[in-house]
């Protein structure tokens, strides 16, 4: 049991403060909020209580009085993930132009963890939550008691009852082969990362769509986790298998970088031996050597459109899409 | 203003939802909290009623019944340097070992954005809070007002009324060194980051002091930002200056990104041209190509060292020191 414990339990309140420092609870506020200056000795004795007293100033307090609590919530799905870091980063941006702070919980891609997140954070008097679910359909139940609007960021599809914010995955599938087609390669393979649930994830059938249209046949599928190992050990399996296509299409830059490693390892060339078109558009693909051919996220246009929808007066709920567009680099052979 | 300002600002008590549904506020408790079942029908009464009322649970009254808010705080100077998402990750991990969960916001390298981080998180009832500063000395004065302890982490020198985590940084810096002259080079020069306020960085005078006991002329210096853009533009100011040299000690693996992509895409070869060793261990060292021998932080020790300071019982400011590790990887000629 830990000393904060002990601290917590007997929580003092403004008028005991007030009543040990000898001053009025107005006095107390101004000195913790730092809202009005006092007098140097008033302010002493209040410090002096304070600490005496291990008084906290409660939030919801504050939140009452200025009718918002200031804060937002954000859930992702791992820190550790450089694509969620800059989403993230972009929510911030986008939220302190409208004066809200972000704190962020990651759910280590756990369904439970996410919901225990979810319920922290609603708890803990936040003005709405950004949800990057680790799941096509998270579970929201009873969250709706908290009375805390969640936007489903990063969301493919958008769940029937929430806002959501998605990229257009089918649409970005398709920026990738036609760029690798008009290169004039007729052989385009695709490295896929894992995704929760049934649904086929756009990218891979963006990519079907687009090698029918384009009267290719479908390359060779080489699958693995959202991550550095996931595409390395993928593109080892391909690379042992025997058959390398001339191209690749791979589902991240998180991919690609396990992708490059394993293919710059066994002797190949990057692009001579092996063209490349990325996802995602994030730094990993500005500083792999050679740098990536990539189909951008609008990362800040996504985190705005989730800013706007968790701010917006009540209204059905609409599944916003925005658009990728290609960053040329050097993995394609331009 | 938004519409959730109207609805803090008539916030529903448990009592009200209590009397609309025609329950006790006990069996409110229950339904919200799921703490024990009800019948289906009051349940659908509370539901009913806490929509309506737009009803949220008070997260200090439940911390008040347990003595502890469960919710720990942390402060990174930025979430998209994967060194401190990393870090993030681990205290994560090193905390729910303990029970506890950790909220997370970033101070985008602004010391007025960190302190106004501090005071909202001090604000929402965590029970501690982790700080990575991104200045040596922060403002942390009147926080104690709060009565929440704070501890330093990833701090180099510590600071006198905290508790602090750090790790060697001059003993890193003499690994790589020393590694690198056990190569035969005897040229080794320095790609350092920029770091705030008068010290010099521990990288750079451990990489000095190794160099005088080995009776070796110190190297070129080039200096940029803690970022892969850092580590390519100082790369690329050596190589227009023409004397890169044959060895170089870089102080993140952020800017070691920079600095093989600036060499390669000068058609040097590392390591045949110039050998690198980096500092930190992280992904990006491992999924470079080549892979970078690289100066490990133990983040998970720091992780758990930080995690031990902030639940221990009241005790004199502690500055704990952990150790790097080399890890061998191409870029040296190994």
């Amino acid at each position: 049991m830990s000393p904060l414990s002990s601290s917590a339990a007997s929580r003092a309140t403004r008028s005991d403060v007030a009543k040990l420092a000898g001053v009025s609870p107005a006095v107390v506020s101004y000195v913790v909020n730092g809202t009005k200056r006092v007098g140097a000795e008033a302010e002493e004795r209040v410090r002096d209580a304070v600490a005496k007293l291990g008084y906290r100033a409660n939030p919801s307090a504050r939140a009452l009085r200025l009718g918002s609590t200031e804060m937002l919530g954000m859930v992702t799905p791992t820190t550790t993930n450089p694509y969620f870091a800059q989403l993230a980063h972009e929510v911030e941006v986008a939220a302190a132009k409208r004066g809200f702070m972000v704190i962020n919980s990651s759910s280590d891609s756990s369904v439970v963890t996410e919901r225990n997140q979810l319920e922290q954070l609603a708890g803990r008097l936040v003005d709405g939550i950004f949800l990057c679910s680790t799941v096509f359909e998270p579970d929201l139940r009873n969250l709706d008691i908290a009375g805390i609007p969640i936007v489903m960021l990063n969301n493919r599809a958008g769940i029937p009852s929430r806002d959501s914010v998605g990229v257009d995955l089918l649409h970005g599938a398709h920026l990738a082969v036609e760029h690798l087609a008009e290169h004039g390669y007729d052989e385009i393979g695709i490295v896929m990362g894992g995704t929760a649930g049934d649904a086929e994830d756009g990218r891979e059938a963006g990519w079907r769509e687009s090698l029918e249209r384009l009267s290719l046949a479908p390359g060779p599928i080489a699958r693995g986790l959202f991550t550095p190992g996931g595409g390395y050990q993928a593109m080892q399996r391909l690379i042992r298998s025997g058959a390398v296509p001339r191209s690749l299409f791979v589902s991240s830059d998180q991919m690609s970088r396990g992708v490059l490693k394993a293919t710059l390892e066994a002797g190949l060339k990057v692009p001579e031996d092996v063209a490349i078109v990325s996802f995602d558009g994030s730094i990993d693909a500005a500083y792999s050597w050679p740098t990536l051919t990539t189909v951008a996220q609008p990362l800040a246009e996504m985190a705005e459109a989730a800013v706007d929808a968790l701010l917006s007066p009540p209204h059905d709920p609409v599944h916003r899409v925005v658009e990728a567009h290609l960053v040329v680099g050097r993995s394609c052979g331009c």
